[in-house]
């Protein structure tokens, strides 16, 4: 670990710590993983290694296209320098197939084709469960304004555009994604850009020809190891020497 | 060479014939190459097979992410059926990286990074060698509307994103492309969609790592073996087997 530092925030997945630089943070990224409001709980060896390098390059991806990301670069194996933003409290869900929790509430099968994309948003609270909110309860409680919503709409349907052309190059299909947005001021101009992280932990990834799930679903369900799903992720990408099929994290910060 | 069937265009590049069915074409890959408006030629062996397998990739791509295309179905190595469009007479050109005419007409280096990516237009008309307009031009001509115009900008940004995750994927960096747009009609509605053909024809790409292209400009500036550059393109996304490294096309039809 690194030398002493203040920690700003420990969350679940992540830890946040001080940057070098004013505005800046770095973002550490935990083997822990938990599912269903962290009822279910597990330590997996080499997941935060992974979740750092996915969300570096497709963080990096966005930003070569010209979408705004908090991600300025990486440190080592688990941390990389973001650039802090004020976060809006949702979760901005984009939904390509149904799967989770639209298919339970609306009885349609998982993987069935979504008539076009749907984004859905959650209200991030963990004492209620991040419940879904309309568009009409975020303006009215002033989480974000129209004109937020506006332009997260416009990030989302770009971050879903370009990852859906990353995993249809590498024979995934992406199901949905969630991602978070936060607020940065240049001067005195608000921008709005994508914040947190853009990994397995937060899409559902399925491959395109045996549907097998390459996500958090297969910690969720039970469906097997998840650092070699995440592995296996990673390798296609062109982000790990063509014949590993595990990963064994020789150096861990 | 299939049987008898009514041949509606041969073009420097692709022929079409009559579909099947009313409203379709197929679509024939030639292996013939042409540049600086057919001023330079050669016939390039497997050309046609590649643009043919690439396209289809592509087109399915977008189709998938809900980008309207006129691709319909591979029918062999060299051919496939199409929606009949009626063609828009322009390229449209999307640019990322300067290169090409940009770079010269404005003295900007190629490869350098555009502060967002440009669209810009030709009028389809070899006569004239396709001269640059402007939307002003093409609204005053009425080659298209303002309202096609800003729907061709959409589609033309969603191809953008969409095609760059696909070559961020693989290792390849999209300079730059040119789609051409045509309406079909729905019953009585109109819509633009995506036709002609998208691969390395149409498409700047080059190699992230070493800068190496492979794309049509290894034709147009004499780099090397054009086969091997598509081949490379068709095999980073899969379509080939691994140790492809030359394509020997072996049923042509
Ligand atoms: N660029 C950023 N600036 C400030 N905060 C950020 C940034 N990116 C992500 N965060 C926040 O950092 C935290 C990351 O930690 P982690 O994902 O482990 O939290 P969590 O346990 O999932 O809780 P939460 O429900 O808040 O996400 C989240 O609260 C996230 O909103
Ligand atoms: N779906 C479609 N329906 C009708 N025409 C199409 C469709 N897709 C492409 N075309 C047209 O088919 C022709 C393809 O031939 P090719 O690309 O070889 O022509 P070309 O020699 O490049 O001439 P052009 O300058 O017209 O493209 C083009 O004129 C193109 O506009
Ligand atoms: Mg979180
Ligand atoms: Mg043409």
């Amino acid at each position: 670990m690194a030398p002493r530092r203040k920690k700003v925030y420990e969350g679940k997945a992540k830890i946040l710590y001080e940057g070098t630089e004013p505005g800046t943070l770095v973002q550490y990224f935990k083997d822990d993983a938990t599912a269903f409001n962290a009822q279910k709980k597990a330590v997996i060896e080499g997941k935060g290694v992974l979740n750092n390098r996915l969300s570096e390059f497709f963080m990096t991806g966005l930003t070569n296209i010209g979408v705004p990301t908090h991600f300025i670069r990486r440190i080592n194996m688990r941390e990389q320098l973001i650039r802090q933003v004020e976060i809006i409290p949702l979760e901005v869900i984009v939904r390509n197939f149904a799967a989770g929790s639209l298919s339970k509430r609306l009885g349609i099968e998982e993987g069935t084709l979504l008539p076009r994309p749907i984004i859905e948003y959650s209200f991030k609270n963990d004492e209620l469960g991040d419940p879904m909110v309309s568009e009409e309860y975020i303006a009215a409680f002033g989480w974000a304004s129209q004109q937020d919503l506006d332009d997260m709409v416009s990030l989302a349907l770009r971050v879903n555009d370009f990852l859906s052309g990353v995993f249809f190059a590498v024979g995934i299909k992406l199901i949905d994604f969630k991602i978070e947005i936060g607020r940065v001021w240049d001067n005195d101009f608000m921008r709005l850009i994508v914040a947190d992280e853009i990994s397995p932990d937060s899409c559902r990834l399925w491959d395109t020809k045996t549907g097998q799930k390459l996500d958090k679903d297969v910690f969720r369900r039970d469906l097997g190891n998840l650092t070699d799903a995440y592995t296996e992720v990673a390798r296609r990408l062109g982000l790990m020497p063509a014949n590993t099929t595990s990963l064994k994290p020789t150096a861990i910060n």
